[in-house]
């Protein structure tokens, strides 16, 4: 098969694994110790000899660590899969890439599904509250495992951005640049609205039983409606009129408020195939943790950043109403006067939000520059920019 | 009282009752026949002799027919107060200004939760589907009723703009203008997706029970939530950000999903006082109409406005991102094509949706202005302009 065939298709870095890596505690902010804490990962490429190709990429609320290929028997590419892979932004005969899932999520890592070593039952609502930073602490554990010292770049959207930010702040030694995209250094009411509102959803739901509903009937239409509430949000108004316009969809039966219109088809499916795949409760502590997350705790961000000697690269899309560009800029200008190299740019998108997931190309060719700029510097000079 | 201090009050329209207007039965779009069907509805001010000042105020998707003043022996002032009464722009000493509660709402207009003569329990989900044209033909027997052959104006923002813009299409005759606010034509597919994540959350509600929940516990979770959803879309990410802030609030006890932002317990505080005034299978009929309505038909607005001789004034927001500018601008020029003197304003505002209840300076000086020239056109003339 030639390149360009394999870099068009789906699965470009091949059949992948997901592995564990499981660690004896770790101390929260809020002063919680808890423990053992397993992180699912997944890798693609190989790390080279002086460690220098290390990448690690941050996923979104609803992401997992399974970024890019397929698995084995499967077809199932990852949630970024064609950013990662040989030729590819993220060019897997380069550099060595690395994504796990978050502490306090249900695809592999420890959360609140988990069983809880102290009752053998799943930890439920025990599960403590974790922000963002606990979840870039445990990421830090994995990292250290690997071997890597210094990671050539952290690169995330949405939540991922922020964790990618929350690196810079708390490991600016141990990593070269960072790629936040579409996203904030603290959620805006607006931004904890909808995520509230998709909270009341699920705890509304009869089902939920103050999260004790594993084993039993599962909190599937709370769930389902914070899922719809969150694709709303992810799309912008442009991007659904070229979708789905008012199209309306053949329905049977007399039930008077079954989804007519394409877009409540779609809207449906989305909401239900989530429910399959993710848990309420996780749903619960992680936009809990996005809420709270400020990047700076509260400090002017320069003033937390001053002295950090990273490279920054900053997306936004210009139709991403969720995390709107102005927030980006924000990023853009605390890290200028803190007197970080940084680049900007504004895609010009009508995706909304999504577009971090759907622009391939022109976020593939900012990706791709940027991160041969850094590792280039690098491999020239030999310094790491401390 | 001096009349200044007068108009800052509350309820300047002087203490009002709310009256009943019942008729045998109304045919509707869908050939479903439904009766008998009273109006809720109050007015403010006289009608004058050749009753060529009367004013028809159509109400949002939450409104009722209280729409100024108080009620006896009650501090509840009128949806619209602020605009309607002695001097304020539909000033009662000039104009004869009416409101009704919507056909389907729950507050004294017949409704789902209306006795079902023929069963005499509610009719629940067996109240037929009705559409906007249904609400404004009910209307129209209101208005037939109370002798007016001619309203002076419709005027109604968001739904009520809806209602404004059906009666221009279907009764023109019957009026001298139109003012439609903070709306369009149709439902974007983003507006109807919010709408629908709404009436999912309403029917998750395990106490809906397919609408049959009359006499046992309101599905008021669900339709908390949907009111939740609402309110975070009327505002705008700015008058959230200056309203609330990341501001957290005092919260006692150890659940971990409390509402601790302020911007949270603002959303709880909307949600629960709406379920107390609010009747969840109206909110899924009247959500439906909104989204099914669409003023042309299929047709192009201005084929369906050819010959129109009624002056129309549009207002809209600019930071509203529910209703658009885009949308306003776009019956603006349907009128314009069509040859119909319109006027258009949108005002510099950072209230978002809401802000057709807000923004009361600006807005009463377009509405107090445009009513002055179509009336004085009349009095000068004698002309309907026909």
């Amino acid at each position: 098969m030639n390149k360009d065939k394999k870099n068009a298709q789906e699965g470009g870095a091949g059949v992948v694994k997901t592995s564990s890596f499981t660690f004896d505690a770790l101390k929260l902010e809020s002063g919680d110790k808890l423990g053992p804490v397993s992180l699912a990962y997944e890798t693609y490429g190989c790390l080279n000899k002086d460690k220098t190709n290390a990448i690690l990429i941050t996923h979104a609320l609803s992401g997992d660590a399974h970024a890019a290929g397929i698995h084995e028997n499967k077809d199932n590419p990852g949630w970024w899969d064609k950013f990662i892979g040989p030729g590819r932004a993220f060019d897997t005969d380069k550099y060595f890439v690395i994504c796990s899932n978050v502490l306090g999520g249900c695809k592999g890592s420890t959360g609140p599904s988990s069983l809880n070593p102290k009752t053998g039952f799943p930890y439920a609502l025990d599960f403590p509250l974790f922000t963002i930073n606990d979840i870039v602490n445990a990421q830090k554990r994995l990292i250290d495992y690997l071997g890597i010292e210094k990671l050539l770049a952290v690169v995330g959207g949405s939540m991922g951005g922020m964790q990618a930010l929350s690196w810079l702040v708390n490991y600016p030694k141990s990593l070269r640049s960072v790629i936040p995209i579409a996203t904030t250094v603290k959620h805006s009411p607006q931004q904890i609205a909808f995520n509230e509102v998709g909270r009341q959803a699920i705890m509304a739901d009869a089902h939920w039983k103050s999260g004790n509903y594993y084993g039993g009937p599962l909190p599937s239409k709370g769930l389902a409606v914070a899922r719809m509430i969150g694709h709303v949000t992810y799309m912008s108004d442009k991007s659904m009129a070229e979708k789905f316009g008012r199209a309306k969809k053949a329905v049977e039966g007399p039930f008077k408020f079954t989804a007519d219109f394409e877009v409540e088809g779609y809207l449906h499916y989305r909401g239900d195939s989530f429910v399959r795949r993710f848990d309420a409760n996780s749903y619960l502590y992680i936009t809990k943790a996005m809420d709270n997350f400020d990047a700076s705790k509260g400090r002017p961000l320069p003033a937390a950043l001053r002295g950090v000697a990273a490279k920054v690269l900053v997306i936004s899309f210009k139709s991403d109403w969720l995390y709107p560009a102005y927030q980006s800029k924000e990023i853009v200008k605390a890290c200028k006067l803190a007197g970080i190299e940084t680049t900007y740019c504004e895609v010009d998108s009508s995706y909304g939000h999504d577009a971090f997931l759907l622009e391939v190309e022109e976020e593939s060719h900012l990706l791709r520059h940027f991160l041969k700029k850094v590792f280039y510097a690098y491999e020239v000079t030999g310094e790491y920019g401390e």
